[in-house]
């Protein structure tokens, strides 16, 4: 994993995929896929909306901190298998044969077989609503894999790959962020 | 447009795609083009993030109801010229060529020539984050289009739009809502 410019990190987020998400602090680290996700501002901030069913909800509440993991389609079955069981009773990483690195800024986690990788502080928890606020404090990225290509939930068991580019640079050029 | 079961209208917003919003209340009724989405609810409710640079935020404060919209790839050209532009200077129904339809729960107008529409109400409006939290009362849907791939901002000013359809409903079947 190399390091990525936090400035672009939000360009993982605001396509809308599913995530994973690495917590620490139980018996082992844990992970979730998540896909109720937003970004909030370029710095990058982010939102995630997730509840007490999932068993990486107590850890995000004790250690306000995490890791947004990008996975690719390559990854699918893996990444929505891994939301089909719980860390309750399972350690995913050994069961998932995912390799967890360890993170510059936080305890939870980098997963290696994923795109992209980013550490995040929680800076707020929304209780009524089940929104996380995460401040993110470094961004990694594998660039020599193939797969690029990152998928989408549609809800209903189904899932949408990345398809084809569309620029639209110049019509956004004076909306777009400084660097991006 | 036709009737669409509200129980599914959240498979729209989930997959994180780019989306219009429009609303009414001012001198004509406004569009705005958004992609900091999330779903909070399978109910449906949703979350979007917007500020005071966006004209139709005032709306959205004031009126508390607006319609989600939801355009496919064949209209990004427009879609992204809607979010380059100020509801404050332009009609951009007139200026779009987009036919506003009356809606069933809310003044907002719905668009003809989306793929989708989502009759919501503010519910709730988190100030310090931008954001608004939106409860679906209706949604239609316009099933003779061809065109029904949506499509998503990466953030740099380009775009992805969906590819291929995997389907995981077997690892998934325990947890999808009922009926869909």
């Amino acid at each position: 994993m190399k390091p990525f410019p936090l400035n672009k990190a939000f360009t993982f987020l605001e396509p809308g995929p599913v995530i994973l998400v690495s917590t620490a602090g139980g018996e082992y680290p844990n992970i979730m896929t998540l896909s109720w996700t937003m970004v909030l501002d370029f710095s990058p901030r982010f939102a995630f909306m997730t509840g007490p069913w999932n068993y990486s909800c107590q850890a995000l509440i004790k250690h306000r901190e995490c890791v947004i993991a990008i996975p690719t389609v390559d990854m699918s079955k893996t990444v929505v298998s891994i939301g089909a069981c719980s860390g309750a009773e399972v350690n995913k990483f050994e069961k998932f044969k995912l390799t967890p690195l360890k993170a510059e800024f936080v305890n939870a986690p980098l997963i290696k077989e994923c795109y992209a990788n980013i550490e995040c502080r929680v800076t707020d928890y929304i209780k009524n609503h089940g929104i996380f606020v995460l401040d993110a404090e470094a961004a990694w990225i594998d660039e020599k894999r193939k797969e690029k290509r990152l998928f989408h939930a549609i809800g209903d068991g189904r899932f949408i790959a990345d398809g084809e580019k569309i620029s639209h640079r110049k019509i956004m050029a004076a909306k777009l962020p400084e660097g991006v």
